[in-house]
C-alpha cells in the first residue's frame, strides 16, 4: 500500500536561514554590534548571539574594533575576518578571461583580465590555472589559504553526466572534474547572470529591495532575477534566460537559432544592426568589432547632431524599455538594475526613453514605483559574485549553511 | 547616528510554515496518519503532533476512520472537519458572476453562476450577494456557519485608499469595504489568475511540482507563477501578466493599450482576429460573440477539411508556444499548466503543435524535461482557489497562520 502523499521537493534549513541572515548583515555592514545584527536580520538577539559564535569559532568572524553604546557596559562590533583566508573568482567570457581573489570578508586584494577566444577545456583549464597563479603569486598568496573558486561559464546550464552543462562551448560535466582536479581547490561553477545577481544582492540593491532584477547587457543580455531575497534558479538553473525570450515574433535572427529574441536586437551586435538598418554608409557601420563599435557610439556627443546615432540609441532605449515591460509583467520587481558594459556606455544616454517607454508599456501602475537605475556595482561584479558563491559553498562544507549552489565538486 | 544596516524586508514565521504544511498534506490525502503528515511535510512527527492538535483544538480537524498500521498499536488518521464552517468563494468575471460554496475540506456543497455585464460596484454588490443568499439558502447552510468569504475581481492589483485596485472598472479600495459591510463575513480578494493557481497548488499539478506555472486562455490570459510551493506575486500583486507581455513589437493593439501583447494574438478575440485575417468570408468570421465562435471553432471536427479553421487553430498553437517558451526562458519551470475555456475547447487540439513549438523556442535545453499539460483541475478552479484564500485568512485570524493574503478586510 502506498500513502496517497508525496514528499515535498524541498524544506527549509531554518538555522542555516539563520546564519545566511547574519553573514549577509556583517558583509554589508562590515562591521555590525549584535544588537544591530538582530534588528536588521528581524533574528532574536539570543540566536544572531549563538550564530555569531559559530562564525567565530570557525575563525569567519572577529572582535571589531567600534564600540557601541553611551550608556551601560560597552559592547564590541563583530566583523568578518579577512586573514581567515581567500576565494579566487574566475569570469570566463566569451572574449575574455579575468581572475579576482578577494578576502573572506570579499575585498579584493588582486586581479588580472586577458583576452581570450579559446573554447577548448583543455586550454581553458589551462588558462585559468596560468591566471590564477600569476594572481595569487603577485598578492603573496600561498595556495593553502585558498578556501575555494568559483568559476563562472557562459550560458551555464545544469547538467547531467551526459548532457552538455555550456551548449556554447560543448562543455560536459566530466570537463569540470578536470577543471577540480587540476586547480586543487574547492570548486562551484556559476552562470555569469547569476553571479552578477548575487553580487548585487549582496552589495548593491539587495539592501533596498526583497525583489529585484539585475539586467545584463552586452554581447549576450540576460537576467539575475531576485524574488524575497533569493535567487530564481529555475529548474534546469536556466531562469533569467529573458535575452531569448521574445521581442518581434519571427523577427531578427539570434544566435541561439530562435528568432526575433531580445539579445538579437539589444545584444551589442543587434545595436550594430541597428546601426546599420539605419545608415549602411555610416562611419560606424564597418567597426565590426563589437566593443570598439560601442566606444564608438558611446562617444559621439549627443550635440554633435549624427542622427543615425541618436535613432541607434533611441530604438536600442526603445526595445530595452519594451523588454524590460514584459519583465514587469512577468515578475513584477521593485527595481530593476542594468549592469554590463553596454550599460556603462550607453546605460545614462538610454535611460530616458528607456524608462518612459517602460512606464508606458508594463501592465497598469505595475511600474509607478519601479526603481529603474544602473548598478552600483561595477568592474568586477561577475567574479566578486562567484567569489561570492565559492564563499556560501565553504560555509555549506564546515556545516554552517545548507546552499542551493548550482554546481559544486 | 543610524546603523549602517537595514532591515529585512520579510521574515518568515517557522510555525506558520509547518502549519501550512499540515493543512496541505491533510487536504491533498483526505485522511492521513501523522506519520504519513510527517513523512511528506518533511517535519519531525513531535511537530505534526504538535499541530494537529492546534488543527483538533479549533476544530479543523478530525479523529479519521481509517486505522494504520499492521503490527503494534494501530493509530488512527486525522481528516478535515467539514461541518467546521463553509467558504464562500465569488467569481466576479468580465461577463458572468459565479458563486460557489464549500465545506471546510474545499469539496463544493452549492453553486450558481448568472451571466453578468454590469460593472458599478453598487451592482455587483448587490449581485453577489443576492446570489449569494440564494446558494446558501439551497444549500440548508445558515449564515453564521460562513467563516469567509473569498472574491476573485478581475484584474485586481494592490492598491491604497486612493488608487484604481481594478482597474478595468475603476474599482478603489472603499468600494471593498462596501461589499465587506454588506456580506458581513470576513473577506478576502483576489485576482483570478492567482486563484487558479491557489487551486492547482493544493489539488493539482502542486503533488508532483514544486515551481510551475498555471497558464489561464480565455477572453484575457494570464499566468499564476508557484516557485518553490509559493504563489509569486510581486510588488504590486501583478506578476503573472504575460498576457501583457509582447508577442510582436509594435503588433496587433491590445485593449490594454499595448499593441503587440501575447493576449491580443491568444485571448478569444485574438484568435478571432486570427482567423478573419486567413478568411473574412468563412462562416466563423461573424461570429462575435466570443464563446459562440470558440464553440464553432472547436465543434469543426479535423477531418472535415477546412483548412481555416486548421490554420486558424495551427497559428495559435504556434503563437501560445513562441509565448510560452518566453515563460521557459525567464522563470525555467518544471511545468505549465494550461487552464481556462479556451483550454477546455481548442487545448487537445493545440497541444502538438504548442509543444513542439515551446520545445524548439525554449532556449537550450530547459524544457528538455518540462510538463505541458491540461489542468486536472477544472470547472471551478477560480471559486475553489479563492475559498481557499479564504480559508487561509481565517485560519490567520484564529493565529494558526501567516499568510501573505494579497488583500483581506
Amino acid at each position: 500500500v502506498t500513502s496517497p502523499l508525496r514528499r515535498r521537493a524541498s524544506s527549509r534549513d531554518i538555522r542555516s536561514e539563520s546564519r545566511l541572515s547574519v553573514l549577509h548583515a556583517v558583509l554589508r555592514a562590515k562591521e555590525a554590534s549584535r544588537a544591530e545584527i538582530a534588528q536588521v536580520s528581524g533574528l532574536s538577539l539570543a540566536t544572531v548571539t549563538t550564530v555569531v559564535s559559530e562564525f567565530m569559532a570557525e575563525g569567519l568572524f572577529a572582535e571589531g574594533t567600534r564600540i557601541v553604546g553611551r550608556v551601560g557596559r560597552p559592547t564590541l562590533t563583530v566583523r568578518l575576518n579577512p586573514s581567515r583566508g581567500y576565494f579566487v573568482g574566475v569570469d570566463m567570457a566569451e572574449t575574455s578571461l579575468r581572475v579576482d581573489v578577494y578576502d573572506t570578508a570579499l575585498m579584493p586584494v588582486g586581479g588580472h583580465e586577458i583576452p581570450w577566444d579559446d573554447e577548448a577545456p583543455s586550454a581553458i583549464i589551462d588558462g585559468i590555472e596560468t591566471l590564477a597563479s600569476t594572481v595569487l603569486g603577485e598578492a603573496g598568496i600561498d595556495r593553502t589559504e585558498v578556501l575555494g573558486l568559483g568559476v563562472c561559464l557562459p550560458g551555464l546550464v545544469q547538467g547531467t553526466s551526459t548532457t552538455s552543462i555550456v551548449p556554447a562551448w560543448d562543455w560536459h560535466t566530466r570537463d569540470l572534474g578536470m577543471l577540480r582536479d587540476r586547480l586543487g581547490f574547492p570548486l562551484v561553477i556559476e552562470n555569469p547572470l547569476k553571479a552578477v545577481a548575487t553580487a548585487e544582492l549582496w552589495f548593491g540593491r539587495g539592501a533596498d529591495s526583497s525583489s529585484f532584477i539585475t539586467v545584463n547587457l552586452g554581447t549576450g543580455v540576460g537576467a539575475g532575477i531576485i524574488v524575497d531575497h533569493t535567487m530564481l534558479r529555475g529548474a534546469t538553473n536556466s531562469a533569467g534566460e529573458w535575452g531569448h525570450s521574445l521581442l518581434m515574433l519571427d523577427g531578427r535572427g539570434c544566435r541561439c537559432g530562435r528568432h526575433g529574441c531580445v539579445e538579437a536586437y539589444i545584444g551589442a551586435p543587434g545595436i550594430w544592426r541597428t546601426l546599420r538598418e539605419i545608415d549602411p554608409s555610416h562611419a560606424l557601420a564597418p567597426v565590426d568589432n563589437q566593443f570598439d563599435f560601442m566606444v564608438g557610439l558611446a562617444a559621439a556627443e549627443p550635440d554633435a547632431q549624427d542622427a543615425t546615432v541618436e535613432e541607434t540609441i533611441a530604438r536600442t532605449g526603445y526595445y530595452l524599455g519594451s523588454a524590460l515591460a514584459d519583465l514587469v509583467a512577468v515578475i513584477n520587481p521593485e527595481a530593476i538594475v542594468l549592469t554590463g558594459w553596454t550599460s556603462w556606455l550607453l546605460g545614462e544616454r538610454m535611460l530616458p526613453v528607456t524608462h518612459d517607454t517602460l512606464q508606458q508599456q508594463a501592465p497598469g501602475r505595475s511600474a509607478d514605483d519601479l526603481v529603474l537605475a544602473l548598478s552600483t556595482v561595477r568592474g568586477t561584479a561577475v567574479t566578486r559574485g562567484v567569489a561570492l558563491t565559492a564563499l556560501e559553498h565553504f560555509l555549506s562544507t564546515v556545516g554552517l549553511l545548507t546552499t542551493r549552489t548550482a554546481i559544486a565538486l
